[in-house]
């Protein structure tokens, strides 16, 4: 087994479930991969099955042209690499932030690398842990194209779908934000909507294929909320936010009278009834998008 | 054209948008057609393709053996069906009521018909106006399953699929219920994620291919959802509830940084802090379904 001083094509730091698996795949691909968490332990599978164990991330990012980091944010990631030592190691090399966090910090930390020496790139992983080097994994990266294209192959070799979305640090979170918006938000629906089937005696089997179906015409929803963003013309034609008002408040009434908390529906209920005070109860619903963030002011 | 003491197969009360597609389908389908809507004018397209006018609800309900009754919500179609003449016209006959409201109106308005011997049957549509009479559209239907039958064939003249969900009156608003939950949630979380892309410089052009992709993943977090709910074990493998929490604060903090309300994900947020204050920390996301609902308060 490689000590870590050896030279590695890639180092991985943070070993948590998402870290092992791109550590993994690097080593399935056949690369030379040098890990390190700051538990210890983490990394005692993946040195098993060929990674070298480095002591300290210092002498981690030494070891390779090239460095993953994956830890739960950036503040984390921060404790990791803002550190003398390892500022100075990762100098002429490249640092990839696979960490989630907001665009902000991935343009702070980029702004940190750069007056460091360090060639960064920020990414962000928008599937499970499970696909990872398999051709479900999907990548966004983001930064300096150059840089991209040199570590490129061995980002690839994590599998599944990776996109340069453009030379802007902060666009791979921008991205990861809007996208895990619309999941989290749809899944909080999911389980709301579960607890009032419940509370009425409907299954989960039993709603499944009907809130199949409700999924199956989001991608008719976003494709239409396209056009209207970039026309400015919300139809609400069939379907008005008066409509939509009319059946947020029924569900809020309905899962109130089982006690169940609203919250979520009392939000999106209240910024439909605001888009209606102002004078757009004949639009469609995604006029919302204006309210919450006027076009005008980001022109 | 026949005038409204002739004999329809269907009369129709209440002419909005949906009103009026429910109609035209059973115009198309070849049904002799009574209509009714309280604002006069809305009918004169109808009765240009072959509808009787009725000049007040119960001349309209005495027209046929069944009457469709679709208004914005219970308050209004109490206004018009809760009237001696209209009760009086409606004995003996049957009213399938497919307004959109809660369970609880549902029964209500179901044992008020019992107690003018009025057959009634609930409905709920879940599809666009656009989609009543073409293969597209989706309705539920519940209540006494020989009423349902008796009614079928009229019922299916307007198109699409057709479920009988039991005879327990508030099944079909259950779902409805429910299912437009998911939905309108979801489109919160459209609207807000395009919001957020917004602002940060991503076009809603530029998202939706990857929203697509989210709204892709929604059928297998559906089913994963029901084993879940099923068996009391929310797996949090490799995606635990901490991890939503982590995202849902960076989508918070990267909307407010923008000044976008972000009510919606706070509540969600709020939801899956609980969960992890409650010690279900490791779980999926999903156990916040008993905490919306214990299943104990349910049997």
């Amino acid at each position: 087994m490689p000590s870590h001083t050896q030279q590695s094509a890639v180092t991985v730091l943070g070993l948590g479930p998402m870290g092992r698996a791109l550590a993994g795949a690097f080593l399935d691909a056949g690369l030379a991969v040098t890990v390190w968490n700051r538990t210890p332990g983490r990394d005692l599978e993946l040195a098993g099955r060929g990674a070298s164990s480095a002591p300290s991330p210092e002498a981690a990012v030494a070891a390779s042209p090239l460095t993953v980091l994956c830890v739960v944010n950036y503040d984390a990631a921060d404790a990791i690499v803002r550190r003398d030592a390892v500022a100075a190691a990762l100098k002429g090399r490249t640092l990839v932030n696979l960490s989630a966090d907001t665009p902000g910090r991935a343009r702070d930390t980029a702004a940190w690398a750069a007056g460091h020496g360090v060639g960064y790139l920020d990414g962000a992983i928008m599937t499970p842990t499970g696909t990872i080097g398999t051709p479900a994994a999907v990548f966004l990266h983001s930064g300096p194209a150059d840089l991209y294209d040199e570590h490129r192959p061995v980002l690839e070799a994590l599998g599944g779908a990776h996109t340069h979305l453009g030379s802007d640090i902060g666009r791979a979170a921008s991205y990861d934000i809007a996208l895990l918006d619309l999941f989290w938000t749809a899944a909080a629906g999911y389980a709301h909507a579960l607890a009032v089937a419940r509370a009425e005696g409907v299954t989960a089997r039993e709603l499944a294929p009907f809130a199949k179906n409700i999924a199956a015409i989001l991608p008719a929803v976003i494709e239409s909320g396209v056009a209207e963003v970039e026309t400015g013309r919300f139809s609400g034609e069939g379907n008005p936010m008066t409509s939509a008002a009319s059946s947020m408040r029924h569900i809020v009434q309905a899962a109130e009278a089982h006690g169940i908390d609203s919250g979520v529906m009392r939000a999106a209920e209240g910024l439909v009834r605001r888009a209606i005070g102002r004078g757009h109860g004949a639009d469609g619903f995604l006029r919302v998008t204006d309210l919450l963030n006027p076009v005008s002011a980001n022109g």
